[in-house]
């Protein structure tokens, strides 16, 4: 074990790059601004998930718009020019903040959750754009909307950016400009991928919440295992699409779901074109090693056999 | 409205085929036993979809298998040599029954529901299908599994059906040969539709569930209605991929979801191929007039210009 941690450090520093010379991002999933040292330490390129509603979550109340500034630009400071992708609020489904006084569904994975929620409010919404935009100003900030599942969602998305910001303007507030992406994360989204592309400046597929989809299975519920598959065809075809279809627009597409760790598809993904992998920062080194081990195109051959 | 009637009584007898001569089964969705008037009344072609769970709803017991024989004999027999679609067991969800004494869950709707019980509880299965089988000897009945999402559930599902068939052989009991199909209502039924199609003798399109899934939206949350759109285009395209695939196989794909029933997709449906709509008895004469007016080549023209 001590072995193993010693061998993985000597790959700090190195490109994510194969044998025949395909590189891919390496960034970290944060569910909290005190993960940041672990981005460091692990040599992260970036910071591909960025949960904001642990700032939600730890509050009794709606965090202000300063509150929420000081910790995004914190962010976009320490990483110092790599990529800081922020998702804007998640929550909903498992994840509940009491002072929202949602009420109760009887399907809350299938329910009022995410972006559904910031266009309900949409105040709510623009308190943390506004935070965002401001912050965006002190690094590489990007933004990242879950649960969309249409180019009319996106639409209503840009339109509240665009008061964002004229409102911000007037008041003579500085901000700057970062890019926008969205979580492919319902089956909706990934069937419509090549529209969606239109529209945006990356793709990050979720692949919990577009397993859970797909599949019809809550991946909570354990009873549920022998039915699940993570590697369930549907699930790779639909990140094969994803990813082509990003590509035919000329945007990139990542993973961050907890499938992007998965060291058994690390090649596939590779194969399949993925720009980038999100993973917890512990994961990074030892995808690292697999990546600099793999020479993508030995590996389609071999599948063609 | 009375005058409409008539009109439509004036379709009875007619076949379900276009202006150009494309024809297409109009076939009734079915909630119960009682139902067989109207189905006859309206002139279907065949009971699309018979919903047996009434039988385990209606009760407080597990039906026996002659209480079950009974009535997919009485279905099998009324419809006189018309095909009689029955689909197996599917509760769970919005549709619990006490003495299945399930654990409450936290999504239903992405819970062990329909032929996940089935596979779980397989002594339940058995009995549903020993009766399916024996009743298959007096008429054209033919088998509907739900909630499939894999290969490995139809595989599973066949072990089971060839263990029934030798019980009931070595009873020396008489039972048929029916078709046997699944419901594509998940994602990933949809997307593996063509692996499927190897598999089973037809699909049904459950529009519903597959909506819900796809839309990460619970049907039944009336706060989600602005995020809901019936015509979203990833439905419609998992509809026409389905039926591609079924056709490359050989095999045939019809709608018993209530997508099938609007009558602004019905000319969409006939350009898509779609060779079966199952509908509430009362939507079958209004389809046929469509389906009569309509000229499926000038639709695909009208839609390319
Ligand atoms: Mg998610
Ligand atoms: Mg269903």
């Amino acid at each position: 074990e001590e072995e193993k941690k010693k061998l993985l450090l000597t790959l700090k520093g190195k490109e994510n790059i194969t044998l025949d010379g395909q590189k891919i991002l390496l960034y970290a999933n944060i569910g909290n601004i005190k993960d940041l040292a672990a981005v460091m330490q692990n040599d992260a390129g970036g910071i591909g998930l960025f949960r904001s509603e642990f700032i939600y979550l730890e509050q009794d109340h709606y965090p202000t718009e300063e509150e929420q500034f000081r910790i995004y630009k914190q962010a976009a400071e320490t990483m110092a020019g790599k990529r800081v992708i922020i998702r804007t609020l998640d929550i909903g489904a498992d994840k509940q903040c009491d002072y929202f006084e949602m009420e109760k569904e009887e399907n809350p994975a299938l329910g009022c959750r995410a972006i559904r929620i910031c266009l309900t409010r949409p105040e709510i919404f623009k308190t943390q754009l506004r935070a965002l935009f401001r912050a965006s100003a002190y690094g590489k900030i990007a933004i990242m909307y879950p649960m969309i599942t249409s180019v009319g969602e996106v639409r209503q998305i840009k339109a509240i950016v665009e008061e964002v910001k004229a409102s911000l303007a007037e008041q003579g507030i500085e901000y700057g400009n970062p890019e926008q992406g969205i979580m492919i994360e319902t089956p909706a989204a990934a069937i419509i991928s090549d529209e969606l592309a239109k529209e945006v400046d990356f793709f990050s597929i979720g692949t919990n919440d577009l397993s859970q989809y797909t599949l019809a299975i809550d991946r909570q519920n354990t009873k549920l295992d022998p039915f699940f598959d993570p590697h369930h065809p549907a699930i790779l075809r639909m990140i094969q699409m994803v990813v082509e279809n990003a590509h035919k627009a000329g945007i990139w597409a990542g993973i961050c779901g907890e499938l992007g760790a998965d060291q058994e598809l690390t090649k596939e993904f590779l194969a399949m074109g993925v720009d980038e992998l999100s993973v917890s920062p512990g994961s990074i080194l030892p995808l690292r090693k697999i990546i600099l081990e793999t020479n993508v195109a030995e590996y389609k051959a071999g599948k063609k056999c």
